[in-house]
């Protein structure tokens, strides 16, 4: 498979942290093994990278990823090498899996995720059936792709404190539904294990919550690799109690937003980045790049004229938004001739089995690539993240990409912080 | 990569084998799920399968896998992988690893394997140094491989019960040594842990021993997935006391020979199979082919000149041979034009990572490809062995790797039983 080459950023302290990394790539393996023993990594998940050429960093971590159709064919044995593995922990004797995907069946983009999930989940061995959350399907119902590829999606039928789809009871039940609109009574106390737990559902995850897990995994990683956090880290606040159409908590954003340029400004400063300092205002729960603004000033969020304020108010399914992230933009440096590009890094279980760009020619370096009916082009990764290359240079792609593996792998490892059920929860060991 | 179409056998009951194997995916899947729960994998191995058309089976399995170079490049990472979910179930908290490889500095080959398995071990995240048991490496010595690789092979260091070389403590010591010799003193009651346990090797361990292990393992396997056993399993007996130089016992293994000719054909008989029996007599401990004869007749056993003698006498090491397993002939269908194929496949930990062509072209399709000096023609897997396509022909080539990966697995999972200590062996579980 041959791909375009990426231009990325060339020289600067990006280098330094490739290569910090790199070095310490035994050092690196070995503190990811031993975090493993003590957290259970998420089932699946896909992470959003920003390379900004002076850092490196998460913008979101998605537990509920919808892009396994834009993965480097190439590789996918090593995905259905991580399924079996993820299965084996997860559920070593479960025979059938329910996958419960988004409600959509026409977008046929989501559904060729569907399909590339299906094959794995087979592949890896297990049964597997669609059942939809989708109150318009009431009988199987057969969904032909664009390529020839077929799916099967039918209503799910709950008998007691079990849900499954007609003549098949599952041992495990998959999500690839975010939750956005609540977790439905038909999930509720269920005895079958659902994965990922419904804790992860944007009913009740919050974006703040995650990178506040992840603002400790990164403070250990920094000093493993002995580097400064911020250089994997974004800033983040959270402003809460707002409501957009009634202008309530603008000032308390504005002012969110300036502090946080503030502190980027000065890291710029210590760091000796000439860049004009952003941030981004996000939804704090939910995805699919609605409710996002990226901001220079203050200013900005004073006075939304209705447009921009409807775009902010309202998510996927209608949700008002009340509750925001705010968080340090990361340029992304990445691109291909004129076109932007953003790396999204895909995890099964606890390995890295590829990735691919957001590439979008309508958007500038400081946007949010992940927008609404955005028409992206994937651009999957020539080479997987888990073979660097020692002998080669820190910014030839394997290493590159090698980097790329490894910052997703700590959002993983924050997210897997994250899902501890708040009683269960321990102290991160080094 | 491309890779020459290869003529397997086109009809009879290996389609049904396949069919059978692929109809059960699931099933075989979760079986191999709970057996993991119960069996810990041998940290790595190789199996050499025969397929007959009407039978696929393993004729050997080798515990110190020394053809990792002969792999396929583009799964590489399918290794890497499989090699860090075996570091963490072998030595989670290891960050040093030693190889000790073995003996033989000038086989450019074998030294070829050992830089493979160095480079995936390293990329899976240990720092890997080599020692040596040659005492004639008495200093740190570079070795310069063909292709601009280069290998640093050290003595080996001993520190009271501590194995290492200068200024490196191992926390896992990986043997790629199959210890023909015997133990080494120097590996003795060491503290660390040593993979494959010492136990594994030719200095004790038995093809007979295997065999036996493996005997309930494909019962087992044949009742889950409807066959009779003998499809996927070739006859053995065990024939010791021998002295090929005196001549003592010739009669015994004439009679064994004889018996297991009628087994086969009785069997030829049962199934319809017109092809003539024969026989493979091999030394039962000890790899490299040397101490091998196929035979169509006891009388072939009675007599041998002195060359037969010297050559079935002596194997690896100078050792003599008393002791042999009789085992069913398993011809191979498999060639490319004119040369005669027999399939490899690897395993690190309990996954497949590839395999490949031992491809012969002054060699029979009833003889042994792996002879001492043989100049096989390694070809390398086209697809992996996990991805089976249920939509395509039981004998297309992605089905057929995937029938080869399972029976290789039996073949592991039988390592498995045979490695554990005789006080812990556990009944088999189905």
């Amino acid at each position: 498979m041959s791909v375009p080459h990426l231009v990325t950023a060339q020289s600067g302290p990006i280098l330094d942290l490739e290569r910090k990394i790199l070095a310490a790539q035994p050092e690196i393996e070995h503190w990811f093994r031993n975090q493993w023993q003590e957290q259970t990594p998420p089932f699946y998940g896909s992470v959003d990278l920003r390379n900004a050429g002076f850092k490196l960093a998460p913008v979101d971590m998605n537990l509920f990823p919808g892009g396994f159709n834009n993965l480097n064919r190439d590789f996918h044995p090593l995905a259905v090498q991580a399924a079996m593995s993820a299965l084996e922990d997860f559920c070593p004797s479960a025979r059938r899996l329910l996958l419960i995907p988004e409600n959509h069946t026409r977008n046929n983009f989501y559904l060729q995720n569907v399909a590339a999930l299906v094959r794995i989940l087979r592949q890896a061995g297990v049964a597997v059936r669609l059942g939809t959350l989708n109150p318009e399907i009431t009988e199987p119902s057969a969904l032909e792709l664009p390529d020839g590829q077929k799916l099967l999606l039918e209503p799910l039928i709950r008998q007691g404190n079990r849900l499954g789809v007609a003549g098949f009871d599952p041992c495990v039940i998959l999500l690839n539904n975010d939750l956005s609109g609540g977790v439905p009574a038909m999930l509720s106390d269920l005895e079958q294990t659902i994965l990922p737990p419904l804790r992860a559902g944007w009913s009740t995850r919050r974006k703040t919550g995650h990178f506040a897990a992840y603002d400790h995994v990164a403070e250990t990683f920094a000093g493993l690799v002995g580097i400064d956090p911020w250089v994997i880290n974004p800033y983040f606040d959270h402003v809460d109690g707002l409501d957009f159409h009634q202008r309530d908590g603008e000032d308390r954003l504005a002012a969110s937003v300036d502090a946080m340029l503030g502190r980027i400004r000065r890291k710029y400063a210590e760091h000796g980045i000439d860049h004009t300092p952003f941030v981004i205002v996000k939804a704090n729960a939910g995805t699919y790049g609605m409710g996002v603004m990226s901001v220079k000033s203050a200013d900005e969020v004073i006075g939304l004229n209705r447009k921009q304020r409807n775009k902010m108010s309202v998510i996927k399914e209608g949700l008002e938004v009340h509750d925001v992230i705010v968080q340090e933009g990361v340029p992304t440096f990445e691109h291909i001739d004129d076109a932007v590009a953003e790396p999204v890094v895909y995890m099964l279980d606890r390995f890295v089995i590829g990735g691919f760009y957001r590439v979008h020619t309508g958007r500038g370096p400081e946007e949010n690539l992940n927008a609404p009916g955005m028409h992206f082009v994937p651009l999957a990764f020539a080479t997987p993240c888990s073979t660097p290359d020692c002998d080669a240079a820190p910014d030839s792609e394997p290493n590159r990409f090698y980097a790329y593996g490894v910052v997703a792998r700590l959002a993983l490892l924050a997210a897997a912080h994250e899902l501890v059920p708040a009683t269960q929860e321990v102290a991160l060991a080094v």
